[in-house]
């Protein structure tokens, strides 16, 4: 999970301070899913076990060292030489036991950490996804030829192709079906509005530096590695000291700088590469900065998520929907966050190629993508974002398309079931709302739309899930928050986020800018509306607190009704109350002719408020990647002598609809094969014609690694059969006929099954392998 | 134009030190069209005229200064009154006919720069445009409530609507077309990418600093702005002075550092707001710099164009392409370039607003968005560029669908034509690349293929022209280069550059990188070929030259086959050669004993060589805006009280294609338009439903203005009206029909003449305005 620093919310005085991973508006790709989530998560079971194998190791542990004793006495004391064998044989029986108690432990851990399938297994079906992405130039990584970048990759042609698939069909899926309004701002932004926005002062990683060579490594995850390795790896770590380190790794996020140094310190963490001591955990900002104009007075950064360009935007927008709410606007765009990314332990075999000191670092993190770094293509320094802030009066956040999803039933998993120790389960979408466990129906109603967006495109439904954000990992003004997880060889990564962020960001910017970023609703007829009144009483402040009249006069202002209620009634029994400035980070003591404190009726034309936000947040590239995981699979050969790789896109996001090629090399064949590539052409089809030559069967083999729905094969000049992927189907259909045909299956305007209805099936004698 | 420094190739020694503004991947998007282009073109006959005005001018002057002397001399001796009277008399008519001479250069003067239509008018119609767009939400200043900055701008919802189709129609029209592949790679660019490809050295513009603020101008912007108002406005310029400020002009882009300091001090160029000295030119580099990674070590910048990412990959692209050429491979992308962007004169008022040093400046950069810099939006900071690399065997550069463009005429401007000061004109694409006017037919194919997509979107093809570089402004290595310049109020700007780039890119990426980015030619029988042999004898070279022998060597073995043969006779006749080596900057003496070179005969199965690159590079933002500007017109209210605006947008690019609204608030109707939204929605057409009200002519006009080309207007619950936006012509169809009728329209498949054809026309009884 993303380590963002507590905020301590300046903004409206007296709010408690709130350590919060989410205050910032940045929760999405968070580079790891936390450990507690796993454990939390259905493996109760494995957790008591392996807490009682701990305790059984233990005991079996103090009655070999017992046994072990008193053999040593009976050798001393020059014992029968059969006592002695006997007490031997106990010795050796209690390891042998210990040892079964060992394994029992080690199946239990994995267990734990697998869920199911093993990790090895996993793993091998990562790499053979990614081998073949790589291989297919879905992937490259980015400036190859130059070692690369760490987290950085270009979508080489295929990829591309399926990028800007997904993204017209989010367009049309989101913006066009909502009528968004879709705005494209710059990703170069000056420092005052990523000020406003608190990524300044708190998108931060923590870091510690090797303190000889200066090499940077993130603290936490350092202290994880460490808690995780003992846990997997030290059989004599007794119940309690396990217990301590998975409450270290389920606190992990929230652990201040000065804790995570200290626990650094308390259990003798080195530089994982050197073994040498770390600095204290600093603060590292994770925006690239950069100047802009030729004076260098003028901060910029390179945007951390496209979002801010909306809020700050939000005026011109209310006034282009007409002055109405609700309304939502969109944007997709190039996010950057300067990640660091971990070399774990392969560091010096890089050493060799590096002669001094900054050459050395240098190398070191361009080899990061050679030496695969932790979740790969999930965790890069700029990806492609998609957000929707959809802007609505707090006072009803009902959606008037809600029935169109509430029938919808799929894995849920609220926050109290993730507390509880149970599983995500089906939820209907209708009753988890009526219920409370969502918020509202607007947030359900992305919630929907998500899950539907996500399926269409392909993502298994048995692997998905929309997981409500704990009470800790939730911002203090966030209303409610639920994640889309994908279930992935890396575990279930989070790559929608869908949000409730009540007004904080517009009121953020409103208070920056000075310029109101609020809504209006005209009252048929004026109403009376009684109206708290704080009045500071400037002089009286200025003589008690000096220089920080302003301060402390400013967060009197901004104090909600309750709090200024209560104030006023213990100004009014006790004469003074304590009152915490948190601009100047400290309690003052408010008299009672420093303040006055009242309710006042008023009649009022219109209500003026801060509209509530509600942000569903795609990170497109996560999504393509957990996509090509759930649609890659193997199947053997004809001859059953190798696997031959398959991507089973839906024509909807295949990179390329369909190939063409004809059965022989034959001149009149190719000229049909043109003919044809033709008609898809126009017909906006993207397609290969394979003039090669090569044998039917490999021609197939290499378009199913591509998830090319479709071939075409041209094996007479009036009719050509079409192959369909994934079932190997056949039919035969007129040559005038087939890229229409083909058009309207990839459009979704009809189904191979519909194809299959009105064309006969060939028989393939055309031996496809 | 850009102001880009001379680059000194070293890579191949012996080449002369070009000047030249395009030695970079970086021709596109100058920020100005050169002046001299505008004298030059058509204008040869103002020039006469200007250069005999400005002699005549001169001529009465001299005569007025004698004719005041004598009537100085008249008074001073006391002559008769009538003969006063006479003198003076003459020399007002002398000055009379001076003012007569001055309002002719000034009308010269107006129509040199002009060409046509006068200046007050079009900033006039500018100013219709801009404010059109900006009122309805085209373009917004980024982060306007903070003021903005400088050259960024977010596309509103029309405006980015326009973008993504336009961008669409790019993908249709190139990448699907001539299948090419595209990528996608990060903006995020190591710095060793940028050393390759030269920018790092040499992407950058000469400054100049207020030597007493600080505050920077760039220097041939005051040089230019200097010689422009005394060329304008000073009459009293003698036609050489004119001649000399005119030449500056023209040569202006190839003035090194010295040069223009030197005329700066000249002239004595002050500080325009100011009027405080300036310091010395110097060089300011045009990337967005940054830091990738924590340790502060790895510099790396925003990328200045999207092209590189191409180079880097050619290999697994050309592997990917079945290690075949001719291939294509496209990108569209964001590309930063952090353009120094002046404030004219209106800094001061801004002074105000500030306390200290730091705020003030930037509180200057900030309100540049305000006080309208030069250019606007076409000025900007980071823009979508679309790029193309087209791979070719540079011993082949045909083009197989050559013949699909060569019939098209259009208006083009080669170099002989600029240089004899004639007009662009008419040419057929087959005869320019027949004649050798265009170097080669995958150049001609490119730019056919550009006229196509540019004209296709809206351009206006009389305000279009392709013009070929002069030879100072293509780089040494070019083969060719044409820009597609389109007219606008500024003059006519670069839209798209076509360049043959030769092997320049992919020869230097090899070099650093150390990877060969070659292609092979599999010859079907093995070769004989004669082969340059040069063996460079290295002791001989060490005695000679020590510490420099290595560049030398390089330096002699990088000659090319020419340069070689002359270096071989030479030093045969002569004994001893002089040697320019660009690496060490100086000439050397090579002996005989020092080299050997000769032609050897191999045997070759295979040809390697690096491919020439065509590179067309489309600034989308530029396209977009002079696409709006072609596209505006206004035209009179029904009532004739006001001129109403319309963007006669094709409906390949309006962003909504239709609205939908009832002709009067009516339950029966509002469910019709609803009904009607639905199955738009469904077959994937943007349009807008109209509940509001408002009247008719209201409603056309607001979506007039948008370029929306066509309204439905729900009338009936059996048929509607759909109303064409240019014509105001109206047609009656079914109600089921009508999504898919406007489907057809905008999808290219019929036309509106079709439409009129089938459908009955509907005479309006419903008052349009």
């Amino acid at each position: 999970m993303r380590f963002v620093r507590a905020l301590n919310t300046c903004a409206f005085s007296l709010r408690r301070r709130v350590i919060s991973t989410h205050f910032l508006h940045c929760s999405l790709l968070k580079p790891y899913i936390g450990a507690h989530h796993f454990s939390v998560s259905g493996t109760m079971a494995a957790v008591a076990d392996e807490d009682s194998l701990r305790r059984a190791l233990a005991q079996k542990q103090s009655s070999i060292d017992v046994q072990g004793g008193a053999v040593r006495q009976l050798k001393s004391s020059g014992a029968a030489k059969l006592d002695i064998e006997a007490a031997v044989q106990s010795l050796n029986a209690l390891k042998l036991e210990k040892a079964s108690i060992e394994s029992q432990l080690q199946a239990a851990l994995a267990g734990a950490a697998g869920g199911g399938s093993s990790s090895a297994s996993r793993d091998a079906f990562r790499q053979a996804v990614v081998n073949t992405l790589e291989r297919r130039l879905f992937y490259i990584p980015s400036f190859k030829i130059y070692r690369g970048v760490a987290g950085l990759y270009d979508y080489g042609p295929p990829g591309c192709s399926v990028k800007s698939n997904v993204l017209a069909f989010w367009r049309q899926h989101f913006v066009l079906e909502e009528n968004m309004l879709e705005v494209d701002c710059p990703c170069v932004t000056p420092e005052v509005v990523l000020k406003a926005s608190g990524h300044v002062e708190k998108f931060t990683d923590l870091m510690v530096k090797d303190e000889k060579t200066g090499t940077c490594y993130r603290a936490d995850h350092l202290l994880k590695d460490f808690c995780k390795e003992k846990l997997e790896k030290d059989f004599s770590l007794s119940a309690e000291k396990a217990a301590e380190l998975k409450h270290i790794l389920a606190v992990l996020d929230d652990l201040s700088a000065e804790q995570l140094g200290a626990k650094i310190k308390e259990y003798g963490i080195t530089a994982p590469d050197t073994k040498n001591p770390l600095s204290d955990p600093y603060p590292f900002n994770l925006m690239f900065q950069t100047s802009i104009g030729p004076s260098g007075v003028s901060p910029g950064y390179m945007r951390p998520e496209t979002a801010q360009g909306i809020f700050v935007n939000f005026r011109d927008l209310y006034y282009y929907n007409g002055n109405k709410l609700p309304f939502a606007a969109a944007q997709i765009g190039q996010a950057f966050r300067n990640e660091v990314i971990c070399l774990s332990f392969q560091l010096r075999i890089t050493i060799s190629f590096c002669t001094s000191f900054v050459p050395i670092v240098l190398d070191l993190v361009m080899l990061c993508v050679l030496i695969s770094p932790r979740q790969g293509l999930l965790r890069v320094r700029e990806f492609t974002l998609a957000e929707i802030e959809h802007f609505v009066d707090p006072q009803d956040k009902s959606h008037s398309k809600f029935s169109d999803v509430a029938k919808l039933e799929f894995l849920m998993f609220p926050r109290d079931d993730q507390v509880s120790g149970q599983c995500a389960k089906n939820l209907q979408l209708g009753e988890a709302v009526s219920r409370g466990i969502v918020n509202n129906e607007t947030l359900g109603y992305f919630i929907g739309r998500v899950y539907l967006f996500l399926t269409r495109l392909g993502i298994d439904k048995d692997r998905l899930r929309f997981r409500q954000h704990l009470a800790n990992e939730m911002a203090h003004y966030a209303a409610d928050c639920w994640d889309a997880e994908i279930e992935s060889s890396y575990g279930w990564i989070e790559c929608v986020g869908i949000a409730d962020r009540s007004a904080y960001d517009l009121r953020a910017h409103s208070e920056k800018s000075s310029v109101a970023l609020v809504a209006q609703e005209k009252f048929s007829e004026p109403r009376e509306v009684e109206k708290l009144v704080i009045t500071p009483i400037k002089k009286e402040l200025g003589l008690a607190f000096k220089g920080n009249q302003k301060m402390v006069t400013e967060a009197l202002e901004a104090m909600e009704e309750k709090v200024a209620m209560e104030m006023k009634a213990d100004l009014e029994s006790k004469g003074e109350v304590e009152f915490h400035v948190c601009t100047i980070g400290k309690n003052v003591t408010i008299k009672k002719n420093m303040v006055s404190i009242s309710k006042e009726i008023k009649k009022e034309h219109q209500r003026v408020f801060t509209p509530s936000v509600i942000e569903p947040s795609f990170g497109i590239g996560r999504i393509i990647y957990c996509l090509y995981e759930h649609s890659f699979y193997t199947r053997p050969s004809k001859a059953g002598d190798e696997q031959l790789n398959v991507f089973s896109f839906p024509p909807l996001v295949a990179p390329i609809k369909c190939t063409v090629f004809p059965l022989v090399q034959n001149q009149k064949y190719e000229e049909v094969a043109k003919l044809i590539s033709k008609s898809l052409t126009a017909a906006g089809i993207s397609h290969k014609i394979d003039l090669t030559g090569t044998s039917i069967g490999k021609r197939y083999a290499r378009t199913d690694e591509l998830g090319v729905p479709f071939a075409i094969t041209v094996d007479s000049t009036s009719s050509v059969t079409v192959r369909e992927r994934d079932s190997k189907d056949q039919v035969r259909i007129d040559v005038e006929k087939v890229a229409s045909v083909v058009r309207e299956v990839t459009d979704g305007l009809s189904s191979w099954a519909d194809v299959l209805k009105m064309y006969p099936l060939h028989s393939s004698e055309t031996a496809e392998e």
